[in-house]
């Protein structure tokens, strides 16, 4: 029973989710370090997670730690120099999305990933990985719809968390790059072919202060691939109902749904409203059993020498995308994707 | 284009609806004559439905006027003379459900119904005409369940109406009398065999004024049939939501559930709440469609000499279950039920 | 009880329907005359409608029959002069949609009614009449969602009826206008604002005759209003499951989604499939309401004197709308719309 | 970060569910033995598990093996014993339900757990911690549906399984046995109150075999308790579409359902069959975390000293209750429940 043994880094609220996962939740895992910029983090590795052997500083971890694997959920802008200098160190690599922030960091990325072919590089598009989605993926692929040439995705967040998207609205890169990675990897994921063409658009009706921070509130894009499939997607903040993350893929024999009411869970009241389902309430709930399963997959593929099925290509892909697509929004038009 | 002549006797709240349907929605059908003791009533029938011919007198109608059929829709203790002295006039006979108050009422309209061969008779259990009961009895014609075994019948009227219920617990008969025929005639329609023991009880918990009246809020009743099929009926008077009549019919090949969410129509609102469906507010709105598709039906059979699905001796049998449940019910016990 | 008397143009699939409305679902309403260049539609209407005065001339049957109306249910591109013959001689006028097949047409149409402003003109719009979007409106007015900014829809013809579509891809003018208009016509209604700018493309994947005939088997537009809101329209042909009209009106405090599921009926089934709702197969099944509703409507603005809510400018900005669509999805490209 | 060290009992296919739950998925928990007769089971717990320590007597791990607490995983008849001999050998304990197989042996087991008052004792009514009813309860303890006065609930295993239910059918203890633990656990949770008297009875219409070993394929049970709430548990082996178990909490101001589609995930599929939504294949899919989160619990009580909300009492009753259902069901008829 050799465990992979893996030192994380960065603590904040998702970096906690994978350290529990690492910690508790994988049985062919141990979490064996832990790296953070914030003493407080590195108290919480200590006393809640029972990681004894803690660093302040990035590149000591990979000098000193004794881990196999590296898990990278720190800010968007370090991904790629950090992936690239623990696979430099020999160790295998699981980063949260997205790779990175600018096309040049992904390409070294890239190089990173390409001198180390005997590493495992795993990117954290944890939606796939969604018993939801993945069951939505395996029946695609049994022909349950024939070809899949059609995605509509939307992803709202809830109005309940609204302030902290205006505080950052006017940092965050705006919303395509803030809140439609996901569903650009999905889409690309489902349909099998890469957009070459986005026409995106935006509005803002309820706060003012995303205009005023030159984002918006919702923005919406469309995108025809090289086979000719086409893609939709639909961001907003402003969800009162909660966390409402739906998908529908459509093939020529059939359609797919997911997630069109997002259930808190089974149970359905009736009451004098009706019959209410109540909703999710942020991706925490949404995606708990996916960040554990991709994290599961990941430290599988360590284990066994498999190679994840997202690669890193697929990081520089849809942040290229996501480029693309603010770009068409902010002129409001139509931009060709390169690759 | 010859049309049925109907004369129309009672015209509250669901005499109202079948006169509208008549006059208006029927095309082969046509509204010649109104009987009823409240004049406020007769004067409905000229200034809304344009009928000239209106009486007080429920015999002095069948006499003079120019009908073909009657369509009665009185209080339930008159339906069984009614039936039988409209046959005896030689008229097409449509009833609104139950057949009668007793069982001795109700062999006299099985009299007269076999001394008029000729004639038809219809009883009015209209869910049999909903389109979604309908649909659920075809599937079972085709064998989409295999052999249904068990039906769960609900009928719940809303919390909103519960001071009607309130007044006349007294004299209602019983929440079994009062509420369950519908379900009884489903349960035996679905199932295709009788009830031989029933046993019930019930419960009261938010107005206690149906104890005190010797009634009950809910109330919930087993069967068992001749061939060993099940069934199960809950009333209740307080439903929050609306309107709550569900049906599920169990086969050995698979179940039909009809309306678990009495939706008012197709559209859902996603709100603080969560996602909110809501639902219907009473049998009017429920069934405005099957009280028109079972009298267009009555026509057709009145015009076709096609003899009705339902038989008088089904209104004979619906009340005797009704009975013995309500005796099941009073004693807490089990009572055997014999034709 | 006087009654609208009503000459009806047209006598095919939908013109049927509108027939016997009239004759035998509007109480108000007579149908008294009919017209049709077809000898069997005449037939039909004389033996199944008990229409005596028949008409092969429209003009003819304006000049001499004794209507107080006209239902234009003839091919759309007779709409506009029907309309304007009818007016002028006196008739009030209810005109299937789409209003015109050109926008000089629809402007002939206007001048005719802007000449006649004592007579009703409606044109037939049926999805404001059933019931889901009606109430969808109303909840939206009583502020049930805040203001609305954006509107998804949805409508897909089934696939079993994907023949005829392909017999008449070359000449029906493409997808959009084939298809897309009463999609239009509700986002304008919802959102009470006018696209002014359109983005659109298409694509084919089953039948690649749509391809071959200059058609689409899909087409998705995107549209900005005057206003900011924004608005998504996919329409295609091959759905699977039936006939799937779904809208979804999104606001700053919540949404509505109308029939995500077409459900057929109330009736699910449990079977080794899982949990099934069946859909319905047209538009005849899941309109069938509106059209009787929307009659009803005109004849009561006959009756009344009261203007019916959509006008001939609703006509005309849905045609115009319609062809924007369709100018920016066979160049692929982003098209201006100007009134 | 002192684990609580736990030795299994048991390590059949509900077993391992457990031990790789205390293994692996609970932070607090450490599996340090395992007791079976089986030494397949022994290697298993050897080489997937990783425990070294593993016992073919049960005496013998509790008084060699370095743990703090035994979990119970047995035959349902040695549970009773076993927790008598823990208790005694100072650790806590964890049993799956059912209690025991007689009264007798509940009262031994009740008889140690006084013993004990510084052990704690959970009692494996794993539904309690599935979060939607988990989630109902909390919401009827908030006032959401009132005063609850009637449980409706249904536990169909699935067709798939039931060659299983077949060869155990003579020697299963029937039906109600068998399968309704569970759902008389939930009645009495949600109603608060005891039932005082039970009808019960059968059928089987599917697979003969269930009627000639003495069983039913299908039972149906109504409860009246002492405060006067009602109960209806449905229990059947025969479900076409997969492992249904639904049930309903109706209060004075509302009702609660839980899993009325027993949906195997957020994935629906529009296809030819129309909408459809796939179902859980058994209890493992449907209740894999309610496993966990007991567990879970369990742990937690132990390490701080806080006592199980489900108490031994609970599962005497339980016990007693299926048997009065039993007897009520084996005479078709009544039997009243004495504590």
């Amino acid at each position: 029973m050799k465990k992979v043994k893996v030192g994380i880094a960065g603590l904040g609220r998702l970096g906690k989710v994978h350290a529990n996962n690492i910690a508790f939740k994988i049985p062919n895992a141990e979490l064996t370090a832990a790296c953070s910029i914030m003493p407080a983090e590195l108290e919480y590795a200590k006393n809640e997670l029972g990681v004894k052997d803690v660093y302040s500083d990035y590149r000591e971890m990979l000098e000193k730690a004794d881990i196999d694997a590296v898990a990278i959920v720190t800010t968007s802008g370090e991904h790629c120099w950090q992936i690239a200098a623990a696979l430099d160190a020999g160790k295998h690599v699981f980063s949260d999305k997205p790779l990175g922030v600018t096309v040049e960091e992904c390409k070294l990325a890239e190089a990173a990933v390409e001198r180390h072919p005997e590493l495992a590089f795993f990117l954290g598009f944890m939606r796939r990985f969604d018993p939801s989605y993945a069951y939505a993926k395996k029946k695609i692929e049994e022909g349950a719809i024939g070809t899949p040439y059609m995605v509509k995705a939307t992803g709202i967040d809830p109005e309940a968390l609204v302030e902290g998207a205006i505080k950052f609205a006017a940092t965050s890169g705006g919303i395509f790059i803030d809140m439609a990675i996901h569903d650009i990897d999905l889409m690309r994921w489902f349909l099998g072919s890469d957009p070459v063409e986005v026409y995106a658009t935006g509005a803002t009706f309820k706060h003012p202060e995303f205009k005023e921070a030159g984002d918006d509130e919702t923005g919406i894009a469309t995108y025809r691939c090289e086979n000719g499939a086409l893609g939709f997607v639909h961001v907003g903040r402003t969800a009162a109902h909660g966390y409402h993350v739906e998908t529908e893929i459509i093939g020529t024999e059939g359609s797919l749904r997911i997630s069109p009411v997002p259930e808190k869970n089974l149970c359905m009241i009736y009451d004098k409203n009706g019959a209410v389902v109540e909703c999710v309430s942020g991706f925490p709930e949404r995606f708990a059993e996916s960040y554990q399963l991709e994290m599961q997959e990941f430290i599988n593929c360590v284990e066994s020498g498999r190679k994840p099925e997202v690669t890193v290509y697929d990081g520089t892909k849809s942040t290229q995308i996501g480029f693309a697509t603010t770009e068409a929004w902010k002129k409001g038009g139509i931009v060709k994707i390169e690759y």
